[in-house]
């Protein structure tokens, strides 16, 4: 089967690969359907070092249930499921609290172990705990939508949750990547009044709005930070969703935040600790998130989706082929497509 | 009057000062009949750079209204009164959401504009917002706990709140000092199932385990990390209570919690930034606390203070007069004593 291998940074192709074969009687063999290209795949397509052997990648998909092992219990052959980000058990002590990130026998997708969700089948250790089945047909049109339950959609709300949003707060979300828009999205829903994008590009300014922005800075450090203020009667915003993991975004989110509110970040951290002021100790803000267990949230936002009350799958704004995901991911690098999404035949 | 004035590190002064006197209409006069030394004066205790003209101290106490300006509503002459470390309008947005810390009009006791508690007599300012009346004589068997109230019990309190201790929750404490001997006495009012005391001295890990402390860790650094995690089966704690300020202390906080867990912090930062890992990233820790409002939580703790549930006055451990407060700066410092008590004739 063809997947897709990173092998350094700007150096992804697509191999053939074997197929893949159930090794434990937990595991599951998808064939995906659906998967896309994550903003978080962007690290490595910059940063990644010479990996002789490569690294297999994705971990966003939907698919069929080809084949099941023997204690496979909730999914059979011809299932349509999704796939969360993070492989979980389902029923260790922190599957049991939801933060299916933590579990203790989890895994990652892709690497040097695992599939990953960019090629044409998947084997799925522990199947069970894993995947979810959806209640539609493999070429629904809610199918973007309900992708984005892998990851972006899960993990915009998980920082909108962890950032303390509710119903009548300001938010404030950094990044106008597809996890800040769907940021934007889980800020609504949970009530925000006042929802401020900060970002720079029209069509994803643009998107924000639709989706339920009240205000756009495009200002960037000092100024922006003067921008949110004003925006916010001089104190800063109840709940700041922090999208994008660089030391700068995440100052910037220290420094908009109201006394007594929260920053949830859930872009991967490319600083060292956390750059708190001391302010930010004298107002009491919180600092929360982290990889969004967004298998515990696939029940919380499917009804939403199904109904069409949220539609995040507005986020991809380019759809290619297995071949195609090389230039996909230049495509994303360049910031030339917000969200790419991988159709299989 | 006679004061209590710091000139420099180590350089602790009493002396007369002048009788305060009403300034605007929202202030009253206290005349001071208990106060003490906070943990937190013992940093410029340690610190303070050469000041000519002196720092006022002290920020706990209680007092007897002497008199009160025309727009004082709430109390009159002859109130027996507790005071907050914090001064607070109790009108503004953030007192109207109980973060009187970050009040609009908030100002803090002692240093070069205000009196300090650590005298005979203050002018307190916003004396509706700051004063909280107490319900009994000003020799009270209970005024020990009731002082308490204004501050080390109340950020005890925060510690456990911001670090979400709750019923069945596993709490670290760090720092065995007047704060965290009260964070120990919050953890198990507020439902904890196991409480671990990170802590050295025999009179204080006593008190503690009185207090409600299952578990002593008298270890330091890697070593006290390995053996939180022992008592912990291996996950840490839900809940950790840093207590002391230092970065050796967060550091240690930033290890011992459980994924999904919270760090409440509430000793005053004498570091940059957070020492967060990435691990802790990965495993959804929430960082939190800052000044307490205890403003807000007298009234919640009051009644378990005047109905013995809770004795946190047991902190103190040496009683003086106004003349010995130089001297209990040094035993506080030396760690002769946990916290010392001044009583005013």
């Amino acid at each position: 089967m063809k997947a897709t291998v990173m092998y350094a940074a700007g150096d992804v192709r697509i191999e053939d690969v074997p197929d893949p074969k159930l090794i434990e009687p937990t595991d599951a063999i998808v064939r995906v359907t659906r998967a896309c290209i994550c903003g978080s795949d962007l690290w490595p397509f910059k940063e990644l070092e010479p990996t002789p052997g490569g690294r297999r990648m994705g971990h966003e998909f939907i698919g069929i249930v080809e084949d099941a092992g023997a204690d496979v219990r909730t999914l059979k052959r011809g299932d349509l499921v999704v796939a969360p980000f993070a492989i979980s058990d389902g029923t260790c002590a922190f599957c049991q609290e939801g933060l299916q990130t933590s579990c203790r026998r989890g895994q990652w997708w892709g690497g040097v172990d695992n599939d990953g969700g960019q090629g044409e089948a998947v084997r799925v250790p522990l199947a069970d705990g894993t995947l979810v089945a959806l209640p539609v047909g493999r070429d629904d049109a809610l199918m973007p939508s309900l992708l984005t339950l892998s990851d972006v959609m899960g993990t915009g709300h998980h920082a909108a949750v962890t950032a303390r949003v509710g119903a009548g707060k300001t938010a404030a979300v950094i990044g106008d990547g597809a996890v800040g828009l769907c940021g934007v999205i889980a800020a609504r829903r949970l009530g925000a009044e006042q929802i401020i994008m900060l970002g720079r590009h029209p069509d994803r300014i643009a998107l924000a709005r639709d989706f339920g922005a009240t205000g756009i800075v495009s200002e960037r450090g000092e100024e922006a930070v003067a921008r949110v203020r004003e925006l916010t009667r001089g104190t800063g915003a109840h709940a700041v969703l922090e999208c994008v993991g660089s030391e700068a975004a995440m100052r910037t989110a220290m420094q908009i935040v109201r006394p007594g509110g929260a920053v949830g970040r859930v872009g991967v951290p490319h600083y060292e600790g956390v750059p708190a002021t001391a302010q930010n100790f004298y107002d009491n803000v919180s600092i929360a998130g982290g990889p969004a267990p967004v298998r515990a949230y696939i029940s919380e936002l499917m009804p939403d989706v199904m109904e069409g009350r949220i539609q995040p799958g507005r986020v991809f704004d380019r759809v290619t082929n297995i071949d195609g995901v090389p230039d996909g991911y230049r495509a994303m690098n360049e910031r030339e497509s917000i969200k790419v999404m991988i159709e299989m035949p």
